[in-house]
């Protein structure tokens, strides 16, 4: 039962700490651990209009969590991005780029590899997935206590939603080859080790997929409520 | 009036994020600017267990836009993280640290060096300034549109707030010179390049001292409602 | 001047207050006033499977000051309710009609006398319009200090989102003869009755009407943001 | 076990929708149920200023619930409403009393018949209690799927905080006899009406008794985290 709820810290994090804050300071922070009851959230997996390597692999890995997920019939979540064409709703973010995400367009879509069946599908205006959205009250209608955390980027919509999941108390698991930064080694390394050492557990997704592959069959995925 | 709503990007800034994003990343936001009505807010200076120039440097900056802040009465609210001794309202945040910012100990206080007046000090639990607080009231109550943020740490309470409050609409300035992590040069600089991409606009202080000496006194500054 | 932000109470509210909360209770609360900068927010007026002669005369009364604020150029919010099909997104409110706001079908659109234009247009799956919407961002963004609520219905919708609109810090504006309860008239008063003690100035649309007559047009009608 | 998450519709609140709802509609809301995991949340139980019977009843019935709850270790959370001696804090609501419960004076205190021992005291300063404060983290780290709801007033505070509880997907329980209005029979029987055949489920306080007793003693009561 012990290796259910207590996932290894793994080595890479460490090593990425060690690097980004620097050998002042002194943080090996304990994991929180697995809860009884996961989600899985998938944060904007839409049709690319580039990617690197970083976001191949983890293309490959939330299929891989995502067959697993739905096997186990835990709830599962995706969110995407969509603005109206006039861009009225557009919370004024930055990134250009995200202003391509026009409802009805393939940049709004969950992109085929990752294809949703009947799981709910959140729209969304900003980084975090908590706001602007029921996703709250899809989770504690599904008693759900541990929310794992994949998709894009990892400096971004994952930062910001895992950042919330803490805040709001849930157990919060971020399978390290499931999250991806379209920008680099570097904004992907920095906010893990920001998540890790403040709230998230930053783990192998090897721990995540044996840590569901020992939870019982949750009866009600089906109707998260 | 153009400079007024219209601050300069920061070299540093740019520079920042070519070395955190790399060379194969297009990366140049252009500003958001400022409001009509600010508000300045102070998260997290309470006394500290330790610190380092960076601290120091944001103390003593904080010092000086508080002063011009309250010259000009724009609406001023700190943040503190406060818990019960006995730790049944923390947030299960990791951070070993913050475990210490008791009710009534020195460390759940606003350091002197930057001493309330009259303003409101808003107790929280977790890193966003917006979560579990009425800050979004008090903002919405005084009309405000644009938020100053300074404090620290930025990899932490400042990313989270700053994050959260540009997803609620504000505009949102920080003066990098009034934020600090006490873990170093590099989440300091990876979570202002993380935030300035997105909606925080990150300038030079002397940018907001210019905005704050160009605004019409604000008569109702003392209620912010 | 003052006419612009001073509403006159209305006598019927008195009178309502008299019946409801009965002699024993002293409550005659002043007006909270209008603000400077007034959005309309029209709550759930969708194709409706049954009506009532007061949501028929919301609706005439509805046209009147969607038409004034179109001409006066302020931000204009409309609410839907909207699920899927499977409910799978049905957060567990027990009102059996709400259930046939499906997705695409006419019960979960606005109508047509009231037909929306370039206006937003937020689907919301709960009572109030500021719990899973951007609606609190787009009020922030388009620097609103006054919502001026209308819709159905008094003792639901209505209700919840004029609670949360005060508790977030806007003034709160309900123009009597724009709100309306297929319920009938009990529900309808009680619930005005309770909102205007607590925080919503419950006034008569003529009242709404000069206020919006008098304010200057505001240019950035056309986008919120 | 139906027993346990099964309660029964009492008459009285039949008779009370008959009255209030008037004949000509349909509205017999099947209740939601129990869950396996409740809260008691006691409202606004401060030393009082004024009273009625019903408040009185209340008081007695929340002091045995609270005993019960106590004995069967489920997480208990109170709240009070705080103002700062200047009302800086204070977001505009209108009842004028409720100015009267400034920090550190009796009337932001629980009332001694049900002082709270090393329970959470939530301070807020609207309505509902989830707005301002950290209820939902608390609830959702404790992983409770059931809040049970008392205390004052049936218009205000309870209304409030029921209509976001069951609006953020939890099953929200409130027995009749441990809330209660200072303004009476009217806006008492009103608000439970609304509430009953929206999301909430009015029962009997013996419902309420007979679930807690049927339901495991739970081991993390004392750490709600």
């Amino acid at each position: 039962l012990v290796r259910i709820t207590r996932p290894s810290s793994p080595g890479f994090i460490q090593e990425w700490m060690r690097d980004y804050f620097g050998s002042e300071v002194e943080l090996s922070p304990k994991l929180l651990g697995f809860g009884k009851s996961p989600a899985l959230l998938i944060v904007d997996m839409m049709n690319a209009e580039g990617s690197n390597d970083m976001v191949e692999r983890a293309t490959k890995n939330i299929a891989t969590i995502l067959d697993k997920a739905r096997e186990k019939r835990i709830p599962i979540f995706y969110t995407v991005i969509e603005y109206r064409e006039d861009l009225k709703d557009f919370i004024p973010l930055k990134l250009g780029t995200i202003r391509k995400h026009l409802a009805g367009s393939r940049y709004s879509q969950v992109m085929d590899a990752l294809k949703p069946r009947s799981e709910i599908v959140i729209k969304k205006k900003v980084n975090s997935a908590f706001i602007g959205t029921n996703l709250l009250a899809y989770l504690v209608g599904a008693a759900v206590d541990t929310v794992i955390i994949t998709g894009i980027h990892t400096s971004g919509c994952v930062r910001a939603t895992a950042s919330d999941s803490f805040s709001y108390g849930f157990k919060t698991v971020i399978p390290e080859e499931c999250v991806a930064d379209i920008k680099g080694d570097n904004p992907h390394r920095a906010n893990l080790c920001d998540l890790h050492i403040r709230g998230a557990d930053v783990v192998n997704l090897s721990e995540v997929l044996g840590y569901l592959e020992r939870i019982r069959d949750v009866k009600a995925a089906d109707k998260p409520r």
